[in-house]
C-alpha cells in the first residue's frame, strides 16, 4: 500500500490547542487534517469558496474551518469554526500536523544506490535512492537521479537522467525523460508583511500506468488532496502543473503548458503549445485548446476553444479575420 | 563522417512482411525507411499531406506510404503502398526498422571520463562521457554532464553543467549553458486507445559553429529528419525547440520561445520571448517577430508580425489603439 | 563585504588605447568601466537612450562612450566619446577590463565539499564548492548541486539539488528549489555578420532574506549592474529573469513568466502565469498583472492589467465581452 502522505504526523491535538484563541472549553481531540471529502470523524477540515458549497453539504469531517458567511452550507453534524482568513488558520493548524510539509529538505536517506537490492533494475551513474524507495521490475533510472525516500515506481518505466521524484507514486510503463523535477512543494503561501506564511503541501503526485511526461517538466505535488495524471496522458518538454491539478486518461498536453493550481481535466484533452490554464477551473472531457490559449472559464464537454481569454474556435478565427 | 542515425538498423525486410495485411506477392527488398527528399532505391518513405506535394513529386523512393487522395501526386516509378493512417503506418515500419528509436533508455557505455583520452579538452567534476564521442581540442565540459554514445563536439566549445547531449553533431566555437537537454526522444505518437503508439524518432540534431543556447533548453532530436540551429544563431533561456526544427542562420531567439515540430526558419529571424511558432510553418528570411507572439501561418521574408494570431505589426498597434 | 564583480578587472588602460582609432593626445588614465550612476572620476560610462537622460545629467562619471545626439544631456564635468554604435564600443572596452566575463567557462575551482569546513550546515551528496565560497549556518544544500567561487549564502537557506548558483550573494531565509541556474551570463550582444560580439557580464544577481524560487527558474546576472529580488518576494517554477531585472519586496511572481532585460518592479507585485514583462520597463508598486498577460510598456503604482498589450482590467473583459 502506498501511503497516504510522504510526511510524519503529529499530533493528535486538542481542539483548544489549535485554536488556542477561541476559548473552547471542550475536550475535543483532533487525529488529523483534510480536504472537505476525505475528512472524517474527529478530523478537521476547511470550507473558503462558495465553489465547493456541494462537497461542503457532504461532509464528514467532525470540525471545519470557515467564514460566518460560508458556514451555513455546512451540515449540522459538522463544528463550524468561524475564522476571519481560513487559509491562514488551515495553513497554520496543518503546520501543527505535518511540520516538515513546508519547506523541501534534501532527503538525509539519500545513499548511492546498491543495486544488488534492485536486481531487477537497471540504473545509470551516480543515481540516489532513498529510504523505501520501491522499483519495478525490467525499469530504468538515468544518471543523476534522485529518487527520494518512499517513493514508489512500477514495472517497465524509463525515468531520465537529473531528475527529481519525492513525494510521487508512479505506476507501470510510464516513461519521464531528462531533467523533471516532481512532486516537489507548490507555490502555495499566505502574503504577510515581511514574513510570508508558506502552506504546508503533505499531498502526493500520482501518476497512472502508460504517462509519459517530456523533459524538463515541473510538477508539484497537492497541498492537502494529490497532483494526479490519469492513464496514457502524454506531457511534450517544459510543461508545469501547479499543486492539485488533475489529468483525466489520454490527453495531449503539448510544451510550455502551464496549469495553475486545482485545475481538473476530464479524459481526451488535448491542448497547444504555450496554453495557460488558470486554477480552479473544470475542463470536460474531449476538450480542445488551441496553442497559446489562455483559458479563464470552466469549458464543457467536447469544445474546441482558442485564443485569450479562450473563445470557441468559430469565434476566434472570425474576430482574427479582422485583422487581415 | 559523422552517422546519419546513432540508432541500430534492423532488416533488410521483406515488402510483404513489413505489411503482412497487404498480400504482397513479389519478393522485394526493403533497406531503410526516409524521408521523401532522401529516400533512394529499395527504400521506402510516407507522403501524408498536400503541402508536400512537390516534394513528393520528385522522391526517388521505390516505395511509398501514402493515401488513396494523394497518390496521384507522387512519380510513376515510385510504388504507391495505400494505407488509411499514414502515420500509424509509417511509425510501425520504423519501429521495425530502429526498434530503439521511440524511448530513450540510458546509454550504458556511459562511464566517468578518462580525461587521459581528451588531452586538450577541460572537464568539469563528476563528467560521463559514452562510446565514440569525439571532443574537439580547446573545448569545455561542465560539471554532471551526459554526453552520450556517438556526439561529436568541435574546437572550442563551451558545454555548461548538467547537461545532456545524445544524437547529436556540435560545430565550433558553440556555447550550451547548464541544464540544456539536447536530442532526446520529440513529442510524437500516434494516439490510441489505452496505449499511444511512439513514434520513432532517428534523426539527430545539428548545431553549427558560433552557435549559443541559453540555459534550460529543451531541443528536440528530429524524427525521421534532423532539428538543426544554423551558424551564429544564439537562443536565451528556456527555449524549446520541437523534432524536425531547422533555424537559419544569424537568428535571435529570446527567452521562453516555443517552436511546434518540423517548422523551418530563414536567416536573421529575430523572436521576442515567449512568442509561440506553430508546427509545419515557414518563416522566411529577416522576419521580426514580436514577444508574445502566437505564430500560426506562414510568414514572408522582411516582415514585422506580432501578436495572436501575428499579424503585420502595424496592425497590432492600430488594434491596441482602440484600448488606450 | 561581498565583491562587487565576480570577475577579475584588467588595467587600467590608458583612454587613448581604448579607442585606439579616435586618436587622443592626452595620457588620461581609465580604472573602471560602470554604468551612468555609479561611474565616478577616471571611469567610464555609457549612455544610448534618451529614456536615461536624467541619470545621464547626473553622472560623475569622468568619460562617456554616447552619440552626438545624446551627448547634450550629459553635464560638462563629463567628456564625451562620440561614437556610432555605443553598445559595441561598450561591449568591447567592457571584455577589455573584463576578459572573461563573456562567456561562463566553468569554475575549475569545484571540488567535492569539504564538510569540514562547514560545520553548521547540511549537505546532501555530490555537492561541488568554488573556492571561498560562504555558507551561514543551518543551511542545506541539495544534492548535485554546483555553488561556485565567491558566492555567498546566508543563514537558513535551503538550496535544492541540481541546482548552480554563481555571480550570486544570498542573503537569509532564503529557499531556492531543484535545478534553478542563477547567475549565468545573460542574453547579449551585438549582432555582427558571422560572428555575434557577446557582450560581457559583470554583474550579480543580488537575492534578499526570505525570497522563494520555484523549480527550474533562469535568472541571469546583470550586465554592468545587478539583477536583484528584494526581500520576501516569492518566485513559482520555470520563471526567467534576464539581465539587470530588479524585482521588489513581497512580490509574488507564479509559474513560467519571463522578464526581459532591465525592467524594474516595484514592492508589492503579484504576476499571473506565464505573463511577460517587456525590456527596460517601470513596474510600480502594488501592481498587478493578469496570467498571460504581455506588459509592453510602464505601469503606474496600484493598476491592475491584463491581455496582450496588457491594458486596465476593466477594458479587458469589456473587450472580451465582445466574443462571448
Amino acid at each position: 500500500m502506498s501511503p497516504k502522505t510522504f510526511f510524519e504526523r503529529k499530533g493528535p491535538f486538542l481542539l483548544k490547542d489549535l485554536f488556542p484563541e477561541k476559548k473552547i472549553d471542550q475536550n475535543v481531540t483532533i487525529f488529523d487534517i483534510k480536504n472537505l471529502n476525505t475528512a472524517k470523524e474527529n478530523e478537521i477540515t476547511f470550507f473558503d469558496s462558495f465553489n465547493y458549497k456541494e462537497v461542503a453539504f457532504n461532509t464528514r469531517a467532525s470540525f471545519c474551518i470557515t467564514t460566518e458567511k460560508l458556514k451555513k452550507h455546512l451540515p449540522n453534524s459538522c463544528n463550524k469554526i468561524i475564522v476571519n482568513n481560513v487559509l491562514l488558520e488551515l495553513a497554520e493548524i496543518t503546520k501543527k500536523f505535518y511540520p516538515n510539509s513546508d519547506i523541501d529538505y534534501p532527503d538525509s536517506t539519500l545513499i548511492n544506490v546498491d543495486k544488488s537490492k534492485y536486481s531487477n533494475v537497471k540504473f545509470g551513474n551516480n543515481v540516489l535512492i532513498g529510504k523505501n524507495v520501491k522499483l519495478g521490475e525490467n525499469s530504468y533510472l538515468g544518471s543523476f537521479s534522485i529518487i527520494e525516500h518512499d517513493v514508489s515506481i512500477g514495472k517497465n518505466c524509463v525515468i531520465g537522467s537529473h531528475v527529481v521524484l519525492k513525494n510521487t507514486i508512479i505506476g507501470d510503463n510510464v516513461v519521464i525523460q531528462d531533467g523533471c523535477k516532481i512532486g516537489l512543494k507548490g507555490f502555495g503561501f499566505i502574503p504577510l508583511k515581511n514574513k510570508n506564511f508558506r502552506f504546508p503541501h503533505i499531498g502526493r503526485v500520482i501518476i497512472k500506468n502508460g504517462v509519459e511526461i517530456g523533459s524538463s517538466c515541473t510538477i508539484d505535488r497537492g497541498s492537502l488532496d494529490d497532483t494526479e495524471i490519469g492513464e496514457n496522458t502524454f506531457l511534450d518538454n517544459q510543461v508545469h502543473m501547479a499543486h492539485n491539478v488533475k489529468l483525466g486518461k489520454n490527453c495531449m498536453i503539448a510544451g510550455q503548458v502551464g496549469f495553475a493550481g486545482s485545475t481538473i481535466l476530464g479524459d481526451n484533452v488535448s491542448i497547444g503549445g504555450q496554453a495557460g490554464i488558470s486554477g480552479h477551473l473544470k475542463i470536460g472531457n474531449n476538450v480542445k485548446i488551441g496553442g497559446g490559449s489562455g483559458v479563464i472559464k470552466n469549458i464543457e464537454d467536447n469544445s474546441v476553444v482558442m485564443g485569450y481569454p479562450a473563445v470557441s474556435f468559430r469565434d476566434f478565427i472570425k474576430d482574427g479575420k479582422k485583422n487581415d
